[in-house]
């Protein structure tokens, strides 16, 4: 909790590092200007529904309370669904033409924000709203629109999607589920074959959800009865009646207490040839028509589902985005702390504090505050300069997303690049979310791990971040694949060794992907001669090149290793070819990874870009190369490796973070208060309450 | 969860790696001979004690069960409490003179065995007759012994241990409570003269405990009514009646929901001039007499504060070794559910699973257990092999702290190495625990994040283990102080920047701290003249002296650095010596950090020295060398900087740690079932239940 050796005692009493004149904070008085500036630039296109959320969530009725027990939890949670329903951002996710307002990045926003506020709420919003009706929507056509947006909107259809199968999680592709189409009947019969093919972990299964969006191979058969297999569709299958009781073929289980998130009711569903009418197939991207033929517009089975996955993003988007909001809310929490708490004499009192004259208690004896330390400021500030850099890469996803979402024709390969970016961005931000709550509370001591400050709570609902909508070591390799092979057509086809193949055989150049940012980027390269080998560190342009060359070494051998692992096409023995595969495996994902960090530090710059010149664009200049030398720093090992980093210039970097630290201490506060969080989360027992919102007062 | 790209599908069917002839595991089978001789090895010299809990611990009635609501949680805990004290374990901890039986070393071991099975007990346990227990038997007399020993051993007595306080958590030496004589009533009046003095966090105080024992500034007036401060002593005082109610003068409160650890009632306790018999006072290190007047054995007040402390030295280690127990269980359920799990078929069959022909299921289908990925072993092993290196180390430390406290003249330097082990120990104890559960619940996907399958509860409990007990950054420090000061004596005494003065006018030697396995590491050494800059990385000397040397050259640069920043002994200005100080702090927690690494090697090597020839030997010195490597891959960054590692011999530490996950995979169930884990704790939902044991049945 503090940095100075257990009970250590110097002999004198003298002034603290902070004299008694700000000991109440003067120093580290946050600028309010300064983080208005920032807050604007930061909540980017959308800031009008993050304000908007801002006021909204500032009420304790949106809160989680932790006392509750399991039941209550997920009565209150449901209540606040209804609280939301009341507003009109829910209908912000869909189409006009669907009964909604068609603001899907104010969706994806809105989501953002309530992660500001209670987890449970944002992943039973983001099941309701975001899949079980992005389902409806891009699944389905306009007789399921009708049906059902407006009502699901409203939450008169509370909804769950049932996707994950206890054998098959990350690789939905080989579900096992069956949805056999009965001529004789005119309705699709589903169906949980084996044990691993029961719907598993479902967000409302448990308790909440009259109907599921059902992944499940589609079958018809032959005039002959020859079967046809179509690949994974989705089918609306009511799972209770109106009153919650079950219907018949249809069992649901309750998972019961996970590791956090207590307000969603995730269960299991297992089907007994359960039958619907053919028409709740939401039937966008296959159909059965009433004779019982399969059509398509996509006819190849693996390009069609990786299509309908594709128009599924928005979830991958939103729990990236919230994972982002987990990490700024425990940032803003340790750093206040760390600007209240003091902890050890430098240089001490000679008096016990209990026979301080004053009475004052440990403030009027010259200890120092914990934030003053330079081992508090490493461990928190780079994961502040982090956030900041993955909360701009966040809007500029959302902003693509959203053009892409409302665009009539929209591209195929900026879907492509889009579903990319989203699956890298959802890794990085969930795992910067865990390991910063984690910190945060570690440097919190045991207030920190007090329920009522928030931190454990924060860790134990977001933990699953990294696991759902997409595992991140499984989204990470996915990110270098596409990369790998350029995003090349076929390859959603190929297995892991399909697509090493086909490294092996096309000697395509693995292409540096453009960001929004790309004209800012030139513009600063071509301002500088600095030389890569030798350039100054702080030199933008040279932090630039050191990015982009790491991505490019890494993706070429990446390459040139898996082409020398491949067995030639004609070869058919599958374990020498896991074995090659998997020898490669961890250099794959680190090509996913720092191709990840070029495009979030590309992001930073490009939201700088959107800051008028002032303060509080200096202060972002530096939270900017915070985050790149100290991700640069991280790697540091692999520049010197490759010869891009002398060990002079590599003891160099760590310097420069030291340096960064104390030069970014000042403006802790004002860097957390720039985030705009609802005050009444901040009001917990181990913090004086920060009050009202100095920014927003002005 | 699994590692090969969402969705990805290979267009042929064939053998999976391992094929299903030994699809159920056989390959995987753990050697039960070979894990009988390793656990026999990693047992220690406390084995029976370890039999002993393993065959009580197997049982439902020490569980704890995350679905109880906080006042159920604490009365199970309690319940299990009694159920403890009706064996003979709890005796253990205390001197036969003092009604125990003498054997501290099996009462922290059965502490750490404890741990296995419910974090929430074990901390309870630990508190009753770890840290109350023991400050009555170490900081008591014989009057205190006699009256208190029997009932807190059989819990007719329940204590708490009252040190924290809101204001002060790790600098304990700045407590604010008081303690003052009154000679008028032959009584001290214990009182919280501040918000900031209330005892905080203390477990028991919220429910449970009758008795706290205080620490607090102890005062004595000299006749004229001169105040006489005497320092921290520690004193007993009733906080409760027999019926559990309150006491005039003492308000508790209770902490109510934390991170984890329900069964345990951590609460604050504020007195308001509570009058308590002079003889509460423990006595051992400094007492009063009946006319008021203060003696004690230890002149110096620093010294008899810290002579005080290290007495209790057995919370501290308890804390290590329980954290090293809690990464065993999430180990061995992550490495049991990596053995069962499979995803992704590779190459893959072109079947949809749910038409399969043989209705098996995944298992059928050729698809690949996460184990044989890459990227799995690369998670999970080198934390499995770390677990092994810190599991020998606090083996040695228990035996060390054993002799010294069952030694009539313990030897002063001794004692100060053990307390600085202990310190580091946990420190590197409790944040792999925490680490390690991390990954393993991440490694388990979904199933991870379930309650029932234990990772979610096993992470909240143990995550305030880097906090309690001595905040890890703090411990980590006052392990470089030790070493920067080659424990001299007088630098107790002295604050941060009185201990950088000291380093800077002594020019001491940092000497290398020697370890119980001095002559068998010396014999390594001797064997081999492969030298440190070129010398084969596999070969253990070169392992060796890579850690001995990066110790002694971190140290002797933090010292070059601390006698540079320290002002001259004259200079008094307290804020450039802060400065000077906090600068470097990176770097003295840097010579914690590596000086602890080289002590787990060197302890690593004494445990594979008690290991019999053979393939249990053979298969520890693999472990060995893949913490080794693994500890220095993690910092080859530092390596290269200071020249004791060429690029190319960086790169080739990497290719060894991947080869070395490859030969220990088979190996992977082999080393979690030498661990010995109650095997109740495996039947969670998620593992086929491992069944009895395979090592006590032979």
């Amino acid at each position: 909790m503090a940095d100075i050796p257990v009970g250590t005692r110097a002999p004198h009493s003298a002034t603290a590092p902070h004299s008694s004149d700000d000991a109440d904070g003067a120093a580290a008085a946050p600028d309010g200007l300064v983080a208005a500036r920032i807050r604007a630039v930061l909540d980017g296109r959308w800031a009008h529904v993050r304000e908007a959320s801002r006021s909204m969530l500032d009420d304790a009725a949106f809160l989680d309370d932790p006392s509750l027990d399991l039941d209550e939890s997920r009565r209150v949670a449901l209540d606040q669904m209804r609280r939301l329903a009341r507003t009109d951002w829910p209908a912000s996710g869909f189409g006009a033409d669907a009964g909604g307002t068609g603001d899907p990045g104010g969706a994806v926003t809105g989501i953002e924000m309530l992660a500001y506020a209670n987890l449970s709420l944002m992943v039973k919003a983001g099941v309701q709203w975001g899949l079980f009706g992005g389902a409806v929507e891009n699944l389905g056509t306009e007789r399921h629109h009708r049906e059902y947006i407006a009502p699901l909107i409203r939450l008169d259809l509370l909804g769950c999607f049932a996707m994950t199968e206890i054998g098959h999680g990350s690789d939905v592709q080989n579900l096992e589920t069956t949805a056999t189409f009965d001529p004789d009947t005119d309705e699709i019969i589903v169906h949980t074959p084996t044990p691993s093919a029961v719907k598993e972990y479902i967000g409302g299964a448990a308790l909440h959800a009259r109907m599921a969006a059902v992944f499940a191979q589609l079958i018809t058969h032959d005039a002959d009865g020859a079967q046809n297999d179509h690949g994974v569709h989705c089918v609306l299958v009511p799972i209770r009646d109106d009153d919650g009781g079950p219907l018949p073929g249809v069992t649901t289980a309750d998972d019961g207490l996970k590791g956090g998130l207590r307000g969603v009711d995730n269960g299991r569903i297992t089907f007994d040839q359960v039958r619907v009418p053919r028409t709740n197939l939401l039937n966008r991207y296959g159909d059965i028509d009433a004779d019982g033929r399969y059509s398509s517009p996509i006819d190849s089975r693996s390009r069609r589902f990786f299509t309908m996955l594709g128009t599924l993003i928005r979830g991958r988007v939103s729990v990236g985005g919230s994972a982002g909001s987990a990490a700024r809310v425990a940032l803003e929490i340790a750093v206040r702390y760390a600007e209240q708490r003091r902890q050890f004499s430098v240089p001490a009192g000679d008096s016990a504090p209990g026979t301080a004259p004053d009475g004052g208690g440990p403030r009027a004896t010259g200890e120092v505050l914990l934030m003053d330390y330079l081992q508090h400021q490493r461990r928190l500030l780079p994961l502040l300069a982090r956030s900041y850099a993955l909360g701009f890469a966040q809007n500029e996803l959302v902003s693509k997303m959203h053009d892409l979402q409302v665009a009539q024709e929209p591209d195929r390969h900026e879907q492509r690049e889009l579903e990319s970016r989203a699956a890298g961005l959802k890794a990085a931000q969930t795992w910067h979310a865990t390991r910063t709550i984690q910190e945060c509370r570690e440097a919190c001591g045991g207030a920190g791990y007090m329920a009522e400050n928030h931190l454990t709570g924060l860790k134990a609902d977001s933990d699953v971040f990294t696991t759902f909508e997409g595992d991140n070591t499984v989204l990470t390799q996915l990110v270098a694949k596409e990369l790998l092979t350029s995003y090349a057509d076929e390859v959603s086809e190929f297995g892991a060794v399909g697509w090493m193949r086909f490294v092996a055989e096309t000697v395509a150049d693995t292409v540096r992907e453009r960001t929004a940012a790309r004209q800012i980027i030139q513009r600063i390269l071509d301002r500088s001669d600095e030389s890569l080998e030798e350039g100054d560190l702080a030199d933008r342009s040279v932090q630039l090149r050191m990015f982009e060359d790491r991505e490019e070494h890494v993706l070429e051998t990446a390459a040139r290793r898996l082409r020398g692992g491949a067995p030639g096409s004609d070869d058919d023995d599958p374990l020498a070819e896991f074995e090659a595969f998997n020898s490669v495996q961890d250099h794959v994902l680190r090509a996913g990874h720092v191709h990840i960090e070029r495009v979030v530090l590309e992001a930073f710059l490009a939201g700088i870009d959107e800051c008028p010149e002032g303060p509080a664009r200096d202060l972002l200049e530096d939270v900017c190369t915070l985050y790149a030398l100290h991700s640069i720093e991280a790697d540091k090992a692999w520049f010197m490796e490759h010869g891009r980093l002398s060990t002079e210039r590599s003891k160099a970097v760590t310097r420069h973070v030291n340096e960064l630290c104390t030069r970014l201490r000042p403006h802790a506060l004002t860097l957390v208060e720039a985030f705009g969080i609802p005050r009444i989360l901040l009001n917990s027992a181990m913090l004086d309450g920060p009050g009202t919102d100095p920014v927003r007062q002005r």
